[in-house]
């Protein structure tokens, strides 16, 4: 944007910049200039003047945006070319199948209802796909006669609509501790107060989950049962089976959020939440930005007709439908059977940089670093040696070229200073190897000035 | 979906409907009917029996769905195949540029940065479309330096940033009566109480609009400069000059919903409320729906940098940022020139529609039935001659092969039993002169029936 005393491109750049004739930045020039917004210089250009009236706003922005708030999202990634980072929780681009996915955008530029997917949709989604999507779940056993399927801007659009189907203000949400910020954001923006249940390698931690929902009885739960983001734990299906008892028992709704599921590099696929759930009780959400395009944004909600049908109401209010290129694309990309192809090829990728992530750890973190030990998804959260804090860590990182989430921004009520988080999934193993080396060395020198700089402890009497 | 009893298709059949190889679809079935969930007969196909267990749903999700139960939406267009049907306000797809459209898509494919564009985005949009709108804004005297400009899933998901940064529970929010019903049913979604102003033949009625800000002291206010739908009403300029002195100095923001600003069939194009506002109190809302494709989900809103910061975190929270595919793909449309050629043929259509809407309405309808006459845009509002009431009439219209949206649908708090809104944009003059003969025909044969079921007045005493 131009602030006042600023020069304004010369009109044959500008014409040439915006794809524009020149006569008609001329004479919009000359339309700014009649308005005193600003003021030409013959040889030397134009300059902004700034506004035509003097008064300020007179409607109080700051006192209007004051009453809530929003927490601030993920911290900017670190400047800098040389900083390899373990920062974003997302696919690798290097590996995208663009080919293919050219290969899908034909198919549907060639089909005979195109001007179907260009025009005005459905809030339930693109029909071919969510048939496609309803279908499958009933053959998996995901889905029973009672269920039904929307489809949302990803994810976490399918959380928002929940949020405001259910949530009143004031209301307790059981969620992981810790939990991607995107969620913690979201729910604590609707004014949810958030009852963080501890994840452990095991993920949830199931017995404080029955006291929190006898004690808080929150409106709904959250859980991540494969690869959770930050901590790439799985629950076990055995806790699995105890979470939905507890569920059920507290009449409590269990919203399943599985963008992971599809990206298991090893060990055996459990059954889901709402797979298990022979009650009703879950919404299972899923996407396919974590497998294929999380540029663009499709996910989906599946769960009892009656959540479904408010849902519906509620995306209709909020955005009418999710965008139907993106569907009708995606649609194509699976049923010629590329999103399979392209899973095989990120699941090999994704175990080979599991695998270096995990190795690279054990070489070069120093001892009493202790780390998760995923079976797939794209994050491993570590925890460094006492008394290291991630976050006074993080600019030396930086500065030695690595960098990656400190634990804070995952905490929802448990500090925990020394834990980080490493998102693996979109760097070649090589930069995994180089990036945990420096990152090795960099805990090292800290733990040892941090040993250096304690004294002798005082008796406790 | 399946219900209890239903026949499965066969696995053949399935396998071919779904693209999976029939043994997948035989183990699916076997292991459904493992569980008990269906049961296959030699040579009757598979049934479903029901789920594996009995017990219902400990979730009680009528109870939890009680409390904010949405307004239903817009009503089923009604069914049948000989309907001419003035329901949609929405571009007509008959006209879709296709062939200009998979150019642009073929280009956006072409393209070095393409797997920038599948890649996770930025909550503000896509950077090149977000400042090719922003500069266009600025060359126009639309934006200022104070400005900033974030891309929505359209205008309604931009409305609904707004409402979520903006709106407390309670608050009143200012809106013209009537209004459609995406934007009543959204605020009032939000716990918001609308403040209805009406609209006559020159947009909302200002002196109506200077009163309730005095006296309501709404939240914000939402105006809709140009063709407003459903009156199809265009604030001149003095109103609009009043509208933002009441507005300021009520210290209340203006939202300028304009989406169909680029739709002008005549008459001379007036400058914006924002451009009007020199004092940084108004956001205008924008949308590539209603001059191309609907199906597209891409609007944007203009306004202060603080503001547009909150929109920030709230659409990141919401769905993180709008699908990258169909941003891409109409700034290419927009800089190719494709999209200034579609909008001259859309100016061209819209024009003959617009103006055989308002011969038939002269020609066709009742004397004592009244009309606005729109410059542009999708929608003329008809009042019917007292006491006919157009819900009541609709089924009859329908059934003789008619149909519109009876007014109810928009009113905020003015009852106007004799409204309806005729959407003429996506319907060919020849639809359109058909339609209304019939509607002419059915509003005739009502009124000539009520006026023989009225009997002579008694004297009021």
């Amino acid at each position: 944007m131009f602030r006042k005393g600023d020069r304004l491109p010369a009109t044959r750049e500008l014409a040439g910049l915006l794809g524009l004739n020149r006569t008609t930045v001329s004479a919009a020039y000359e339309i700014l200039e009649s308005e005193g917004l600003i003021s030409g210089h013959v040889g030397k250009g134009s300059f902004v003047t700034g506004s035509p009236q003097n008064g300020g706003s007179t409607v109080d922005w700051s006192g209007l945006l004051e009453h809530n708030e929003t927490p601030a999202g993920n911290p900017a990634p670190p400047a800098g070319k040389e900083v390899i980072r373990f920062v974003m929780s997302r696919p690798s681009d290097a590996l995208f199948p663009l080919d293919d996915f050219r290969a899908a955008c034909q198919a549907v530029l060639c089909r005979s209802d195109l001007a179907d997917i260009l025009q005005l949709g459905s809030p339930s989604g693109y029909e071919p796909l969510r048939r496609h999507l309803l279908e499958s779940a009933l053959l998996q056993g995901l889905a029973t006669a009672d269920d039904d399927l929307i489809i949302t801007n990803g994810c976490q659009q399918a959380l928002d609509l929940i949020g405001r189907v259910l949530l009143r203000p004031g209301d307790a949400v059981a969620v992981e501790d810790p939990i991607y910020a995107g969620l913690k954001n979201l729910l604590s923006g609707m004014g949810a107060r958030l009852d963080g249940v501890p994840v452990g390698a095991d993920g949830m931690d199931v017995m404080h989950l029955e006291r929190t929902l006898e004690r808080e009885r929150p409106r709904f739960l959250v859980v991540t049962s494969n690869f959770q983001n930050p901590t790439g734990a799985t629950l076990p299906l055995n806790a699995r089976r105890t979470l939905l008892g507890a569920a059920h028992a507290a009449g409590v709704p269990v919203i399943e959020n599985d963008a992971y599921c599809e990206l298991r590099y090893r060990g055996q696929a459990l059954p889901s939440l709402k797979q298990l759930d022979t009650r009703g009780g879950t919404v299972l959400l899923r996407s396919f930005s974590k497998v294929s395009f999380p540029g663009l944004r499709v996910g989906w909600a599946l769960g009892p007709k009656r959540l479904i049908e408010r849902l519906r109401h509620a995306k209709e209010a909020s955005d009418l439908h999710t965008d139907q290129l993106s569907q009708a694309v995606l649609l194509e990309f699976v049923e010629s059977g590329k999103l399979e192809a392209h899973r095989e090829r990120v699941l090999a990728a994704g175990a080979e940089r599991l695998a270096a992530t995990l190795e690279a750890c054990r070489e070069f973190l120093p001892a009493g670093t202790r780390w998760t030990e995923p079976e797939g998804g794209m994050n491993v959260w570590v925890r460094l040696p006492q008394p290291l804090n991630a976050s006074e860590l993080l600019p030396r990182a930086q500065k030695d070229g690595v960098a990656y989430m400190p634990g804070r921004y995952f905490e929802v009520s448990r500090r925990d200073a020394g834990a980080l988080r490493l998102s693996f999934a979109g760097l070649p193993p090589e930069q995994i190897r180089k990036g945990l080396e420096i990152l090795g060395r960099v805990v090292a020198g800290d733990l040892e000035k941090s040993a250096e700089s304690v004294g002798p402890v005082p008796a406790m009497v």
